[in-house]
């Protein structure tokens, strides 16, 4: 440790903190930094504006990745344990914010590297983290896990689907309008059962119309599936509802016309 | 006040009320012409009716305006506390129904009013609160306003995910077939996410076409997770349909057609 | 009466009921011609044919016509009040079916009529009613009806936004890129959030696009909305569930955890 | 049965079962093989790889061929009752996985045999089937299952209405932009209330852009008819998520971390 333990937890309650002022400050200037940091990656893309500015947005850059830099450092130097900062999920995305920079010094043409400045943005996350939408990211993040699997089954389901309407769609329109291959059909099949319909492949045979139309229907009708079972889910895992504390125990977790408490058995 | 408290509070019933038959009759002819203005303010913005009625247009314009003006100064003089009204909701869109066009006298060239004339249409809203149809919009507003925060967070994800997305599809089409900077490939991983399709930016390479389709169905798959969480919130809430209480064992949940309660037997 | 009472209980088993054998061919018959029916319809309405079968199309149509006529007074006689009969909502689907053929004997190039004979569609509906569909019929349609009111205030709340989102990207498009008008842009709107995106107009300026992936994240988070309030008004109705009986009153709808039946108060 | 008993059962472990290393190996390999296949069958239908690998996909298919003819034969020795295997669902899709192979043999141009070659690709499920996402599939199935009869009524309606708005746009548009016939505007309003939007058929008029817009909104509302009802069928369903039965009260429906029993305190 570099600094004393008196400053570290200070710093660390700048940093990690929204509980005071100045971690609140300090979260608020880091959120505006982030986005004006992604901006810049957006703006960079732009090819009139990347011709015209470039050495402006070269200077930007370097500011903001050293601003990062020591945000980076600041953090490791404020954490307790380092080493569980460092290899969290934050610290791998705080480390990538500003590795990009630092490799195109060494690497020409790094073009690839965009990618990765563009993950940037999930630091936000961090930020949002503190604020009192914590309770609905928690909420949302529950729903999207408790339903990952069934949601995925559902749409192993629809890819099957999908490959055989594509190949079926492939030998109706016969090459014509589009359907040059049975991978391009599947993407068809795709962009219309999920109701996408770019129209940049659309059937031109009557026959075909008539497959498209039950594609679409289907994919219309069971988009239902998916939502009822999130649902389910979600109305099961009865997230907390009932403000009830069992006196004994503490459990919060009870059903609504509960007498006893599930877990301790006690009289609510 | 300007007239007496019983005039006044007459006006109050026919302006602000919808319970007499003048008050009805009032309601009704002030949303024909909120309909009737909003549909010059419309047939203004095609140009051939513009070349044409453009003095016919001008006039309608004048005595709507004036029509308006008069029920606005109306309503400041029905009311108890004319100040409480000119700063509501609905005072402040009243009064952006008739600025428009006594500041186009003075200002030329004030095309950006159009938006504002247009808001007139948020005028129906008050007619539609005196209807039966009340309780519909108080329930489908607190679905809202119940979910709103949910829906934003849900929503930020799908924002940093597009982003994300955006930036992988830009390196991968290079520049081709409208891919040609990160914030319109952002644009259409929107598009493509949210099932719009609009097929003005659709990729050309193989690899792309792939991405697409898992853009597509994840925006097909997760679509579920806002649906659950309104539906969780919306059964949560359990918004009283029914509010007959059971006088001996005070049991509030019953059916619409319960004579009994269905906990103790007790006659309703 | 034309035929003795006997006589016409006979045929109106065979005519309205599906219970006998009898009855359940002429079903099967009448879904077969409506179908039929139909398809001359479209077949009619495609240039080429048209041309080629002009005089055989024509005898099918009245084939099926005199058919109909046959079937419809059948109905009549067999009927019991044929008044009620006649004014019931199949009774003019009936009559519709048949009529602009006649009317076309009289009134010439009645192109408009097509829309009248494709509503011969509806009379399928009648046989589906008498299958095991029923049930399932009965319950969307409860679906349908229990959320139209409340489905509807949305739309409204959809309609009056899309206005003002249509105003706005009137003014920035400029009449560029399709926006040439107010309507116009509303249907654009109208397009975007409901997910369709047909892509015959799309915004091309930046900020254009901005306020376009605005429109359809809006229109991807809030169709959340109707469906929450469909199911909660489903899980609320109660559709029967419970399959006790009340010895007593012989009430069937009671509720999962009830002791004492609801209607008379008796132990379940 | 040509192999010993003992030999049989091991056999029908490695095969049919996944609880062994050796079984679970099977299944990997299985997949693969099966994916591989899969992915040939598409890369023949792209013109430039056929033209250029010819002989190579033909190689690479005989090779899956032949190895899927051995993994056929050897499921027939390792079943007790080869018959029950052999008309088993997925005895039917493992013979069609190499039928079309050995067909091409006898039969030139067999081009529609691709459709029954793309078929292989529902043996995955077989492999899908002894994992871990077998809950989730059962669930899904189930989910779809439940509600099929509902969504074909629902769809039904939804197919009269698209017939019955599909006639009135034949007529508002008069074979302008793409409505040349009744069948095609059909297919227009289908694509339309879907949402998918393709663009190909776009309606040009005014009163055929307001017309439309009625179907999108119409489609865009009635999507949560479907949802609700799987919703609601699901959650009656109530699928057993905790198996606990008290022993006292015999109350079965408990939480997953319960230890007593919510209804009579009672140790679980």
């Amino acid at each position: 440790m570099i600094i004393s333990e008196a400053k570290r937890k200070r710093l660390h309650e700048i940093i990690f903190e929204a509980d005071t002022p100045r971690g609140k400050q300090f979260d608020l200037l880091l959120m505006v930094a982030i986005i004006l940091s992604v901006i810049v990656v957006f703006m960079e893309s732009i090819y009139e504006i990347r011709m015209r500015f470039v050495f402006e947005l070269h200077v930007i850059e370097w500011i903001f990745t050293i601003l990062f830099t020591a945000e980076y450092i600041s953090r490791i130097i404020a954490s307790k344990v380092p080493r569980n900062y460092i290899f969290s999920f934050y610290g791998v995305v705080d480390l990538l914010a500003i590795l990009p920079t630092y490799i195109s010094l060494i690497l020409a043409g790094g073009q690839y590297l965009v990618v990765i400045r563009s993950l940037r943005l999930l630091r936000i996350f961090r930020v949002l983290k503190l604020t009192r939408y914590i309770r609905e990211l928690a909420i949302v993040m529950l729903a999207i896990k408790a339903s990952a699997r069934k949601i995925s089954v559902f749409l192993f389901i629809i890819l099957t689907l999908t490959t055989i309407l594509g190949t079926i769609m492939y030998l109706i329109e016969g090459g014509q309008s589009g359907f040059t291959s049975i991978p391009r059909s599947i993407y068809w099949a795709i962009v219309t059962l999920t109701t996408v319909g770019y129209g940049d492949i659309a059937p031109a045979t009557a026959f075909g119309q008539i497959i498209a139309s039950l594609v679409m229907i289907l994919g219309y009708g069971i988009i239902a599936v998916p939502t009822g079972l999130v649902t389910m889910e979600l109305t099961r895992k009865n997230i907390p509802t009932n403000t009830q504390v069992c006196e004994h125990c503490h459990e919060d977790h009870h059903q609504d016309r509960s007498k006893y408490c599930h877990r301790c058995g006690h009289v609510l």
